[in-house]
């Protein structure tokens, strides 16, 4: 584990709480983007050496939509930048944490992407990522 | 808002967690230490630049007891360090945040701590942090 990539907060309202954070933070965010096959659109800000990630639902089945629908809006995830995402897959799952799907897929911000099982981790959502290489 | 100086997260046996976040992110924690006013006990794990923070209650009237009954175990706040907790405290009520409390107090790790209402911040409990100079 590198360190902590970004901490991500599922929105109801990404233009909303773009404007909170800008005032929260002192400064704007610097881009959004759309993940599809996860349902949401995502905008990130620089905070130090990581990043908010805002998650707003695009389809009422994707995970963001369920999150909210069940806790309300709030802190969904931590994540975690790693070199090589198979090896710390690997590495973890001989500790006994389990992931929520068996192979990373691609994320927002040119990552590959898995997510530890909130089960095997106290109850927290916890993603590893590792850039993909230009 | 200098940085995210940690991620608190609320859990229900210290122990056990530590050794979970051991596994997690291949290192110990590096100090425990109490909170009394709080009600809670704290331990910490360095993470590159920033920290995690784990929060047990010790009083079941804690702020901590209280979200793991409502919430379940799980990520509690995200705390920025900031240069002058009062200059920070100003300027974001002028733009519309509120705080849990109208003065900062002492928190674990050194610091002077004051919490944005989780109700002008879209669910997110803030924390701001600041340094106590020695």
């Amino acid at each position: 584990m590198l360190k902590i990539e970004h901490i991500g907060i599922a929105v109801e309202d990404l233009k909303a709480a773009n404007e909170l954070y800008k005032n929260l933070l002192g400064s704007e965010h610097y881009k959004e983007e759309a993940v599809e096959i996860e349902g949401v659109v995502t905008s990130f800000f620089k905070v130090g050496d990581t990043k908010i990630e805002l998650l707003k639902a695009t389809d009422p089945d994707s995970p963001i939509a369920k999150f909210i629908e069940h806790r309300g809006q709030g802190i969904h995830h931590i994540a975690f930048e790693v070199q090589d995402i198979l090896v710390e897959m690997d590495r973890l799952k001989k500790l006994g944490f389990t992931f929520t799907k068996d192979t990373p897929s691609r994320g927002a911000d040119n990552k590959l992407v898995c997510f530890v099982h909130p089960r095997s981790a106290n109850g927290v959502l916890i993603e590893l990522c590792q850039e993909i290489p230009a």
